[in-house]
């Protein structure tokens, strides 16, 4: 890492929605710290509107494919701050090498990601992923959990964790109880790369016209049940964790009750595929464009295919919820070549709009069992966040704070590993967690006897 | 093109098996013609394999990705013909395009292919794909017949054709009817790309996982009874054949019959998926991996737990290919890292194996619906080639001949069209389908009336 003591840059790459919560935190920090701040993005419009409130904050535009400007910065700053979609941040990855500068993001370690780990270790830099919530957060409240299980003599045998980008109670004014509150094309393709998890010992794959079916109920103590669908992949946590004996491995998403079986209604007929373009899109109405799914019998309306092909009567909520989606329109779709994903993302964009007066919430939940002095127990660790309106939402702030942790603790030299790595060490978590409490970030944990 | 008169020069690129029989058709007609063939592949060892025979034929070894030497090979020739996969076409059109180099190949015109039809024509250069066998002789012969009828005043309202790679009935020694006479990667995830065809005047869809549930019957004139599921997309027929108002339009697989409900069950469980890696597939059992797919009942077996997912008895045939394919044995996988499809590509390779007693079949047939003075008749046009032996199979002479043709047609000067083309026009199908029948493969065609 660069020399101390010095006046420290640090290089925001990305505008978006989750930068708000981590330039206020820098800000805050920077003047103590001698920092300066740069928030680059392809607009400079929103580069400027997200850091009006701060003089000092340099906001300039920056297209990430222009190679020669993207490398001038990066090499300029101490540390960069990815907020770009994950295919992107590789760009950043060799600039951070060339540059000798640290890079923290909130995204999965991609495949592409980890194999610039030893000559991120030997520049001597660190490049931190999944340093937000989900993957985030997450990781390190299971790694003080374990930490504590195992300090106390503890042997864990089950590991299971959830996690939910939802609206709170009050916003909730449709079917479905669900609004956009991140990626919407994401929300579209959830479960299509399939999932695999570990139940009583043994393997489990469940494609993906079946992830939806395969749901469970979570309980989240004080907010009430959900409902859970599993996540891609939940074996790896096994290695990832050091615990390859564990009997139970399982991630999982959370969703209304309710919303999991009406989505894979949408999942089956197969409107959520995005492998074709469906003829003359442009044209058809979003009724036609259901009905070439279903079996048509004369004589019978569309209504009617559809409750046939999937099994349910005309007074089903998943019918309600289908219905409300506006899929058994006769209004044109009106999209040029778009596979079904684009149609039913524009649908979605319309239908789960978060509105003005919306507020997001977002749970994360950890339950760990375990045998100790021949008694099995089990901890539940639960974390509830409100977002405070439509601009300061809970995602933003679970997210970007987490990312401003991250970015002090590599500033201020707190941090001993090198390269690719994530918050699962004890030097990252143990600090990040407490500061994430005293922003009011905090975990409730619970734990019960099983009899 | 260049000039004529002179010693024209061939490049086949690409000695798989297709090759065989293209090369020894346009060896018959080079003394005539004055052309000078050469071979290239990788591997030097297949080109000369191929090319014994010939003395006057040239074997080089090329690696496509070689662009320098591959460059200067495709400018010294006239004409090109790819043998290689698809997705290398382009790097070879594009030398084609700077050393105003004719091409021609068996596969499907792609998107990024459809781009280059300005700057082709512009070269005043051909680029004939779809010049195999499905697509290829397909194309030739529904456009004679459409010719024919228009000819004769008749209005086609439906429009359907099916296609086979089989074994002839002799070399059937498996529950399946089923072996491999072409890509088996191609065989393990057909149907992945979902289908979409016109049934009454109106579009169906059907997504990967109905596909081989979506059958139809089809008698083959003198061979007996096959099943047919849908390709991917048969809409775009409407536009390519000039029939815009067609009330049925689809392109189908051909199959023995009952293949289809059985592989039907691979895809349902999940075994054809390409898109993840089975956790340990390199140390787990067939019925381990089979098993993570199913709900596991106590005191039950693999086998059970398939017949209770699949909703059939334990003496269902579909059971029995299954069992046959060996996805219930406790044999170890021992396939490091390795996704469902690929699984299932080695256990079909040694399962379906073409071996040398063995010959193929392909067969194709087009049944075509018009009104002719206020009455409906169908006429069913159908071609079965078998193979001669092992090496020389139905399938590479009705691509090879198809290629050879239109090399011989392009080099004589014979077509007018110039650009990204397809053998849909009548200077390249009238002259190719006379001398497919000349060498033996020729079309049956029966007229019926439809009461």
């Amino acid at each position: 890492m660069k020399a101390a003591h010095r006046m420290k840059k640090i290089l925001i790459v990305g505008a978006g929605r989750t930068a708000i919560a981590l330039i206020s935190y820098l800000v805050e920090k920077s003047e103590k710290n001698n920092w300066k701040i740069t928030v680059a993005d392809q607009s400079k419009k929103l580069a400027e509107e997200k850091t009006r409130k701060y003089p000092n904050v340099r906001a300039i535009s920056l297209d990430v494919n222009d190679s020669i400007r993207r490398r001038k910065e990066v090499a300029n700053a101490d540390i960069v701050v990815s907020l770009v979609p994950p295919h992107l941040h590789i760009k950043l990855v060799k600039d951070c090498l060339a540059g000798k500068t640290n890079l923290v993001t909130a995204s999965y370690v991609s495949e592409e990601m980890k194999k610039f780990h030893k000559q991120a270790s030997e520049a001597g830099i660190i490049m931190l992923n999944e340093m937000g919530l989900d993957p985030g957060i997450d990781h390190m409240d299971t790694m003080k959990l374990l930490s504590k299980i195992n300090k106390n003599g503890g042997k864990v045998y089950s590991l299971k964790s959830y996690g939910g980008g939802l609206i709170t109670p009050e916003s909730d004014d449709n079917p479905w109880g669900y609004k956009i509150t991140w990626n919407p094309m994401n929300i579209v393709r959830a479960g299509s790369a399939n999932a695999r998890y570990i139940k009583n010992g043994k393997l489990k794959i469940v494609p993906y016209n079946r992830i939806f079916l395969d749901t469970q109920i979570v309980d989240v103590p004080g907010f009430g049940k959900y409902e859970a669908y599993p996540n891609r992949d939940s074996v790896k946590y096994r290695k990832i964790y050091r615990l390859p004996d564990l009997q139970n491995v399982y991630r999982g998403s959370l969703r209304e009750i309710g919303f999991c079986e009406a989505w894979n209604a949408l999942v089956r007929i197969g409107l959520t595929d995005d492998g074709y373009i469906v003829p003359n899109s442009k044209d058809i109405s979003y009724r036609e464009w259901l009905s070439a799914y279903l079996e048509r019998v004369n004589g019978r309306t569309t209504k009617e295919n559809l409750t046939k092909f999937l099994g349910i009567t005309s007074k089903s909520m998943i019918l309600k919820k289908l219905n409300w989606l506006g899929i058994l329109n006769d209004k044109k779709i009106n999209l040029k070549d778009a596979t079904p994903a684009e149609i039913l993302l524009d649908l979605i964009k319309q239908k789960w709009k978060f509105k003005k007066s919306d507020r997001d919430m977002v749970i994360l939940q950890t339950e760990i069992e375990y045998e100790l002095r021949a008694k099995k127990e089990k901890v539940i660790s639960s974390l509830v966040v409100k977002g405070e309106n439509f601009n300061h939402t809970a995602m933003a702030r679970t997210v970007g704070l987490p990312l401003g942790i991250g970015v002090n603790l590599i500033l201020n030299n707190k941090l001993k590993e090198r390269g690719v790595i994530i918050p699962i060490h004890k030097d990252i978590y143990q600090p990040a967690l407490k500061e994430l409490a005293e922003l009011g970030i905090e975990f409730t944990e619970k734990t019960v006897e099983i009899i």
